[in-house]
């Protein structure tokens, strides 16, 4: 893009959305170019701008149409993939000044939100209701809302409430060029249309920029209660946790570490109490608004059936507050072992997971780094986690061609390179491999019907 | 189309699935050219074919790119909007012989079934093995698992389960021109491309040819309790609905009858035991695995804080059976009223449930016709019936426009014509007002996308 260009381009923003609105300093647009992952940026962008209201963002959309400017619609950068990551010439769509929570409809149990919102904040003003907004991924406290539906985010809780698609009943949208369009009515159940709101979740910002979005909310849940389990088999543990997804007593967060792990958590968090020698470990936990105690016993129940070595139950919030750290813990023990961490996100069939980590280890044997794997049992989603010494150029390459392998692994066992965290920028490659080329030429035909221009987050994820 | 040609193409389809599977004679395709739904067929079919399995698809939809034929998949014709009616010059794809349960999978969580199993027959297969698929659209018993698929069926377990969106996680399609591809990788979570699965869902038959489908199952529930509720008001029977669905005991199904429909059903089943002066009557049953009994109690409290003249509480498969019996004659008794009926299907936000009933009263006044509604309160989903005598063409002429009146009355109170029934051809004059311009182009893109020579499904839905 010429600069007259994009000078001409920028004075059309000011008058569009004010001054202030539109920042294009050096440093901001830095501080701005990447999202957490490892992904670089793919040029640099010509302006920020934060628009408070759709009015601005259709304004914006409508000005980028016109100077064919690319646009990256961000949140708050917690993504995991690259997908907010700035692209040359473009405008970073900051959108979280429009942090309203605009309406919590205790009748509809529906919330209505301005993208920007934190997604915990979203919960507490639920919860000061008495309802409750189920998603929960890893980084609510930091991401917004408007992020999680960009990439259907997942977390903890998907066992029991399903991912961030499954939460969202309607959006508002700007489409390219600047028109503004509602997904569908409001009401729990419509089928006069095709469901565009299910195809806007998990597009990445390519098909439209989300500006508002009305969300299912539930009666509160009871208090958390849970169990944590050792065992000195990870077949064990697995055959634990496919008999609590089996079973009558749900749960509501289900999750896995392996040895690694196990170790990198006994030396970050000492107190976790974790066994030396456990071989996997296991978080169950229930938020039953009634019988949560019977869930408790069920669940050790079928953890000793299963050979658990150690089972403790956790039937008050400071006990569980204990196991909670243990958890959370975990990606900061990862990177402590070598410096260096590259976090998978793979999804497979429940049934082959025992397979996969198997693969696992026998890869990080004949790639000479350590894989240590957690994540989300109960929906077959791992996070099998490569370390490495950030200073040994032997040991970042190792780590590189292990990360393909083990989307490639994932592909092979009839799963998924992403379960949550999305395609962005990071794994581009792998998805031809899992989607095909006939998929693939669909999904650039939907987004040359919302995009004719090829303006929206270009380079992402199709 | 030219009759040489309809020779030819009919030659080519016996050569590719075999003359069997072939049917031509005026008696079948007369027979197979309509639903359920008052919609006219668009023309007359040029053959029914049966194919056998994915590449007897593959190849009728390759023969019919190659001749530009209409092609309209087909269950067992218990659509309610016209959306399996034949259009002129079609091969009629019909479904029901592909009816296998190819897998059911207790660790996976999923069975995997061919479209044209019979909804019911798959509920049971999951029963046998101590597993539950959630969705049970009242025609469940003679439906196809794939035309539920193909309009997002919904039914009264929607409120606590969700429609058949939220049970479908893969789909095998034929693509038109005859390619097979699958939807997405058959794992709980996967986002590595856009949500085409979704897409498909509640297509009509419009997008592609669902030829394999993956359902998520859930442990079986428990036995099945209920409560039924008189109220001398519609307003105490909304108001306790929309307690009991806020509440921390969530319904299996939460249905409502206003006074019309209790009239006529006290007059087909004098049995029901529904008290002559009820202006309205819910239904409400749980099927929890534990605490069934207390649901029960909390459900009679909550409708006696809302000035219930009548609760009984169904605590045996008879007693609930008794209930169901009444509920089940619905249709029946509404349509011995008059003779004749249009069965609506809009579903609003909760809150504006009471001003469509006033609303729906005025309008039967004004029109001239009777109008009794019930439905599925829980969801915001009901079905006014609009009762008349299909021999008095006045009557014929007043119920016709007091349905075209409902359907925007959805509208206007936020919400649209069909829930749970699609679109067809029934209601396309409804689509525009409701999804307005702008999405009704994108939804036409995306078809071309999908469908460039529009032989799917043509003049349906979009």
């Amino acid at each position: 893009m010429a600069i007259a260009n994009a000078d001409l381009t920028i004075r059309e923003l000011h008058a569009a959305v004010g001054r202030s609105a539109v920042l294009t300093d050096h440093q901001t647009l830095a501080a701005r170019s990447n999202d957490r992952s490892a992904a670089a940026s793919q040029g640099r962008a010509i302006a920020l701008v934060r628009p408070r209201d759709t009015a601005g963002v259709s304004a914006v959309l409508r000005i980028a149409a016109t100077h064919r400017c690319p646009v990256v619609p961000q949140g708050r950068l917690s993504g995991l993939a690259g997908g907010a990551n700035a692209v040359e010439g473009a405008i970073l769509l900051d959108m979280t000044g429009m942090n309203a929570i605009l309406r919590v409809d205790p009748v509809e149990m529906v919330a209505v939100v301005q993208p920007g919102v934190i997604t915990a904040d979203l919960a507490a003003r639920a919860a000061r209701e008495g309802l409750f907004y189920a998603p929960d991924p890893a980084s609510a406290t930091e991401c917004t809302i408007g992020g999680n539906v960009a990439t259907n985010a997942g977390g903890m809780r998907c066992v029991k409430y399903g991912v961030t698609r499954d939460s969202v009943r309607s959006l508002e949208i700007v489409l390219a060029g600047g028109e503004v369009v509602r997904t569908r009515p409001p009401t729990v159940k419509a089928v006069g249309g095709l469901d565009l709101t299910g195809l806007m979740v998990g597009s990445e910002g390519t098909l439209a920029v989300i500006t508002e979005i009305t969300v299912d909310l539930l009666p509160a849940p009871g208090p958390t209660l849970g169990v944590s389990a050792s065992f000195s088999s990870v077949d064990d543990a697995l055959d634990t946790a496919n008999a609590i997804v089996a079973g009558p007593h749900r749960p509501s967060a289900l999750e896995f570490c392996d040895a690694g792990v196990i170790a990198a958590l006994r030396a970050k968090v000492p107190e976790s109490g974790l066994p030396a020698d456990a071989m996997a470990w296991l978080l169950v936990l229930t938020d039953s608004a009634a019988g949560a105690g019977e869930d408790v016993r069920w669940y050790t129940q079928t953890a000793r059936a299963h050979r658990a070595v150690r089972v403790d139950s956790a039937t008050d919030a400071g006990a569980v507050e204990r196991l909670m750290v243990a958890r959370r813990a975990l990606n900061v023990a990862m990177r402590a072992v070598r410096g260096g961490s590259l976090n998978e996100d793979v999804a497979i069939p429940r049934s082959r997971l025992g397979e996969l980590l198997r693969r696992l280890d026998a890869l990080s044997a004949r790639r000479g780094v350590p894989i240590a794997t957690a994540g989300h049992v109960g929906d077959g989603n791992l996070h099998p986690v490569i370390l490495f010494d950030p200073h040994d150029p032997g040991q970042v390459a190792a780590a590189q061609q292990a990360h393909i392998d083990v989307l490639a692994m994932a592909q092979e066992l009839g799963g998924t390179a992403t379960g949550e965290h999305g395609i962005g920028l990071e794994k581009l490659g792998a998805v031809d491999a899992e989607l095909g080329p006939r998929l693939r030429s669909i999904q650039r035909g939907i987004k040359a019907v919302l995009d004719p221009q090829g303006l929206l987050n270009p380079g992402k994820k199709l």
